[in-house]
């Protein structure tokens, strides 16, 4: 039996018993102490070492658990045979060159996807989470509920209730890691109420295009119709009978902005109601951000939960990272939902949606989303006073996170943008939303979300030479 | 304009700019101070309250910020109209009775989901969420690549190499939450690569039933083929010319426990290379935990990452509620993702990617696993030596947390596993996991990652007179 000279540190700030197990461990990985080499025994190596008993059991302990050291019984403890155990090399990981993705860079970005980081409650935000972290919350690394978990979803509940006007238990909620995965399970609770995999849903032409590229990619058949300045109409809906489920965003229409009015509501609920299986989705992705007039209710809350599927997210109005939407189903569709598809398990880590309630809880929540209101409403005011300004014609205001302006120049919107992202700006044009041909004029669409005031006075500057 | 008699406590824990700020708040939310009131100059209110004029101001931003007032230039400070600010009712939130989902109880459940839970670090992972949110890691709320954060790509393909013998760059990984997200992507993927809705899809008979169902789900047409004790062979594939992809689990097929040979995954391996299009889905779900022998390396690491996408899980080798999945992707179907499905956004938060990262890199994640083998291993070779003593014909040893059981007393699965719950102990039939008719004798499926050794002894001892 080897001498093990272990060289103690005693003012170290790591324990003796880890100075102990990871000099052993060491010595065994590097096969200067083989397989089937005994040990001293604790009191020996204890009394060796000057240090006390249990500080070596602890080691030995350790080094037992993780299977480089076993003890037979009434002969004491033996080197194990490692090749069995995981040595992950942590000094290999390659530093290698990060491949930045080869995109433009602009000065400015009228972006659509981004918005206001700066004034994300960081601090809030790791308070709670740490909270949660000291607590007792063991639990939350054991598998939850597929739905999400429920005091998670009775909070989800209550504020939509409260915000949105939503008439929904926490029941028929579902949580999901962001709106492409619920429309995922959504596409196929459809497929099994309609038995066809090939579903039949309405969407406007501009739209959402990655609601559009998710259905299309499970096999729906899209039926494009176009809109007024008030979306969707009954008119239009009745001429495709086979529709089965129209896809709107009544609360602020992607991209046109259009808010669609109470008489246009109701005939959309009228016509869901002519057939047993007609479902409208309402897609509410940013309506927590109107600037002007009372903010009109869901379309699920006007007595129609059992016709209205009502998705919303956290991403919006909290930050991109938090991959949190809800999916509020019609008691018909949970039931089908609950007997055969409830082995998705949860996608959002329960730690998470803890975070999330907990914030919510706090009031952390409604404190946030008055503060962004108030940052972007003076990035949104901003944008419509330099658009007065500059006499365009633009639509969309009062909601959310972007504006669209009609450009009059005869120049077509593939030039105008080509145009401006010369000049250093980068905006979006309405067609890129588009899913079937479109009949409008040249129109333009600028993000203000994520914008610096002084990047928004700056970019409308060189628009303005655009345009013109 | 009224006196503002705020009882401010200078001994109180809230800071005083929050106690003048909740004051306000509250006397306009309970509009006992209404829209348009002009409140007192931060100079009058500092000095009637006896605090310095920079905690006034410091409350009126927050309140400016927040929406419930507002400034006008030589004027001074009003109250605005608020009814379009969030109110969270944050004490209404409903105590719901908390809806048990009425499942039988049972004393002892040889669960095939469960793993121990008692062992999970629970110190090491907050250690190390704590460190990363007290760093500065802002950007981690800022949305993230689309197949997942770079760095956290690069620690998996290196754990994936050194571990499993893959052979694969970051670019090569997509994170999901969860298996089942995965297989949803990686069927459209297939979808767009055959230009069907419908791909045919070889799995073995049993299988893992959830991929089964994710594939069913989404139009996928489904050969189920027979299985001898190595897994599929080459001989049934070539019955199937249709077959455009084949689902195994060569390390440790689910359920029955068999681990393919190298000459059966050679062959599959050259029926994979006979045609242009045709690929195998490796699930790597559980080969973490081998107990004996040498463990024989991926399929994909065979010269075959043109040919295997594989997929695995750390949900099952650090915790449940880990939702964190990886794909290794060919390189032909990596570049069908990024072309037509990078709109996907990525599922796993970016702080959550974070966190596993780092606890693989710090060696929490190596140790984790060599102490959870061998915690394993004791409960496997307990349950193989009792069922030893009892004489009963098992199989699927040395790999997993379960084991197979044939019960030779001619009573039927069904009957062997009432017969069990009866006494109290759970158990699961081979054909709960059947996709086609089984042609087995009455096997059953005992799971042990969850239980406790004592659980173990008694609920064997309860089998005992139930299979005798």
């Amino acid at each position: 039996m080897k001498e093990l000279m272990i060289p103690i540190k005693t003012e170290s700030k790591i324990p003796l018993y880890e100075q102990i197990y990871q000099y052993i461990r060491e010595e065994i990985k590097g096969s200067r102490l083989q397989c089937d080499t005994r040990l001293p025994s604790t009191r020996a190596l204890a009394s060796f070492l000057q240090v006390s008993r249990s500080t070596v059991e602890l080691a030995y302990a350790q080094l037992t658990a993780e299977g480089y050291i076993h003890s037979l019984p009434c002969k004491g403890y033996y080197v194990s045979d490692i090749s069995l155990l995981y040595q992950l090399q942590t000094h290999t990981f390659p530093v290698e060159e990060k491949t930045v993705t080869k995109t433009e860079q602009f000065d400015i970005d009228f972006s659509l996807k981004g918005i206001d980081m700066d004034a994300f409650p960081y601090n809030s935000w790791r308070k709670v989470t740490r909270e949660i972290l000291s607590g007792d919350n063991e639990e939350l690394f054991i598998g939850g509920a597929t739905k999400g978990d429920l005091d998670f979803r009775e909070t989800v509940s209550v504020y939509l209730r409260e915000s949105r006007g939503v008439n929904c238990s926490p029941h028929q909620i579902i949580i999901g890691a962001g709106n492409e995965y619920l429309l995922m399970l959504l596409y196929q609770i459809f497929g099994l109420i309609f038995q066809s995999q090939k579903v039949n849903i309405v969407m406007e032409n501009p739209t959402y295009i990655q609601a559009y590229k998710v259905f299309c990619g499970l096999g729906g058949n899209i039926i494009a119709v176009p809109v007024d300045g008030n979306g969707m109409s009954y008119e239009i809906l009745e001429l495709h009978k086979e529709a089965q489920a129209a896809y709107i965003m009544p609360s602020h229409q992607f991209p046109t902005g259009n808010v669609m009015p109470m008489k246009r509501r109701l005939e959309l609920l009228k016509w869901a109601n002519e057939k047993e299986n007609r479902y409208i989705i309402e897609d509410d992705y940013d309506s927590e951000f109107r600037y002007k007039g009372k903010p009109i209710p869901a379309l699920q809350g006007m007595n129609a939960a059992d016709k209205v599927v009502y998705i919303g997210t956290f991403s919006k109005s909290v930050a991109p990272a938090i991959r949190v939407s809800y999916l509020v189903l019609p008691p018909k569709l949970m039931e089908i939902y609950e007997k055969k598809m409830s082995y998705y398990a949860n996608t959002v880590p329960r730690l998470h949606q803890k975070v999330l309630e907990s914030f919510i809880r706090q009031e952390y929540y409604a404190r946030h989303l008055n503060r962004m209101r108030s940052l972007y409403k003076n990035k949104h005011d901003m944008m419509i006073n330099l658009l007065k300004e500059q006499q365009m014609t633009y639509y969309g205001e009062n909601v959310g996170l972007h504006l669209l302006v009609e450009v009059k120049n005869k120049k077509s919107e593939q030039q105008i943008i080509h145009e401006a992202r010369n000049g250093g700006v980068k905006i979006y044009g309405l067609s890129q939303f588009a899913i079937a041909p479109l009949n409008t004029p040249s129109t333009v669409i600028l993000g203000f979300g994520s914008m610096k005031e002084q990047e928004i006075e700056k970019g409308m500057n060189i628009l303005k030479s655009v345009w013109k």
